[in-house]
């Protein structure tokens, strides 16, 4: 049965089914439930071609085991909304950067923007983009943006430095800190906070209390092993991420220590695991689902296109939970 | 400055600038060049219209906070590029049904199908969808699907069984639940796999042992306290979800109860926090990527819209970690 057929038997013209079609809403009720019937009854199969356009963000994620995702998701979804666009997501995989496959989908999809998190573009996709004025920006919580692309992050220097000034209010000294790898800007801003919040008061750092860990669960437990291991060992450990702090109460309990009052620890990130350990941490919350929705603001703002070198800092703040007390006055070796 | 022009300076026809534009491949890559760099330094501006179809699945959460949200979306996500289509993520809020605009977003989309977690869409929608040839799947791991629409979900009473094995296996005889709401079929499912181990094993089942929380943190915490508050408390607790489980733990560090050497606990789920809790946790897994991979091909599958009826249950598995052990031969009461 064709569509005028359909149109026929509704007494309505075609051009008034395909706009039933298309989900236009120019169709009176009646008319919309009547059509809609018949095309239901005669079993009506759509062409592959032919849907009209509707705004579209897109969203690409190196990875969504992150456990910042969802929170990332939910602030691109809520500014999405505002602007009535969906949102599509993908995930480039263990790649930094999406396919080919990708950049041929998002110039079909036409989408309103490309938000991307943690991910960088090859200068030839960036191209492909710009001369369709399709604008990109990057959630970047790294703290190393690339100069031409619009970025958001969060003060990772403050973050640490606000983490470390807790423990010394508390009354530590012997304060160790696991940060993140190496290479990345944030590990080194965090673990300078670090140090700034020792330095400021007066306090020496052990070298051997400073460890690079990879922001997972296994390389804070793995350090903490390490740093709890014998009697001078540290009182405290700024753990540089909320999955690290996670690993270092592992490695007190596998050691027969009670957090906090054997220890203290201090996670960062604020991810919603934070408020469900035994015990709740104390963390320096970054504020994800804000920096997601400025970054879809960024995108969409009329302007976007031309602010490439945009650089976005959120504060973040230090969240007092459990995971932090004032050190036993005496402890076991 | 128009296509046409563009085109003549190019050096090409217009069809070709507006392949370029479309992100068509039949275009030589010299002249793809060629084209997006005039487009680029003339600073072209898409009109609203035009954007060529790609195909796309839905994917509708109730709400994204669910830590099972990841799990599903990577799910979905696979099977999705299998079939090179991209996935749009949309959360219906407070709503258990998504809103009049998402459904008219949808019909401009034109998706290949929809996934719902957790949702039901209302009659009008359905048939909205159904007259279009947009077919639809219910991820639904409440284990309530509804009649007319095929869903995905999981062994609840063989989980909830095999949890409860486990347990008495270990030498537990004073075994509590926390199951799920009351008025959740998989919480229901879930207890009679409970009851029934335990009769099958000749143990008796005390009744203020048995109680309903809220699949959160706080449920499992709550009713925790009260459980080992005093000297008949049980010796291990099958938490009902990984939450739940995460709030028994914390209520048993308030008590001064070891896990595993004072208290057992068991969860339910086996998301991530399951494994980063301290003591890592034993638990039951639900499939949720492959529950999510399978609803996405039975929405893609030829005959899939005829299969209105269609139910799946993937089977649900025992995760033995470090929070469950033979009970003390002496506990502090």
């Amino acid at each position: 049965m064709t569509l005028a057929e359909v149109a026929t038997q509704a007494g309505v013209s075609l051009s008034t089914v395909s706009k039933v079609l298309n989900g236009r809403s120019d169709v009176s009720p009646p008319t919309r439930a009547k059509v809609e019937g018949l095309l239901e009854t005669h079993g009506y199969r759509r062409r592959a071609q032919g849907a009209p356009q509707a705004p579209l963000v897109e969203l690409v994620f190196h990875e969504l085991e992150s456990v910042w995702a969802m929170e990332l998701i939910r602030g691109v979804e809520n500014v999405a909304k505002e602007h009535g666009a969906a949102v599509v997501l993908t995930e480039s995989g263990t790649r930094h950067a999406p396919g080919a496959d990708w950049v041929e989908g998002v110039l079909r999809r036409r989408p309103l923007g490309v938000v991307l998190v943690f991910s960088t573009l090859p200068d030839k996709v960036k191209k492909q983009l710009r001369s369709r004025a399709i604008p990109f920006v990057i959630i970047d919580p790294a703290g190393d943006p690339e100069p031409d692309v619009p970025s958001v992050g969060s003060a990772n220097w403050a973050g640490g430095m606000a983490a470390t000034r807790h423990l010394i209010e508390c009354g530590h000294e012997r304060i160790a800190i696991i940060t993140g790898p190496e290479d990345m800007m944030c590990s080194l801003a965090r673990l300078d906070g670090f140090r700034s919040a020792m330095a400021t008061s007066g306090l020496e750092v052990d070298p051997r209390l400073v460890r690079y860990g990879d922001f997972h669960v296994q390389g804070g437990f793995a350090h903490a092993m390490e740093l709890l291991d014998g009697p001078d060992r540290p009182t405290a450990i700024f753990a540089g991420s909320d999955l690290q702090a996670l690993g270092v109460l592992e490695a007190a309990r596998l050691k027969g220590l009670s957090v906090p009052r054997d220890l203290s620890v201090v996670g960062y990130d604020d991810v919603p695991p934070a408020q469900w350990s035994s015990p709740a941490l104390t963390t320096v919350r970054q504020p994800l689902r804000q920096m997601a929705e400025e970054a879809v603001r960024m995108l969409l703002r009329p302007d976007g296109r031309g602010r490439s070198s945009l650089r976005m800092e959120l504060a973040t703040h230090l969240v007092v939970r459990q995971s932090t007390a004032p050190p036993a006055k005496h402890r076991k070796a």
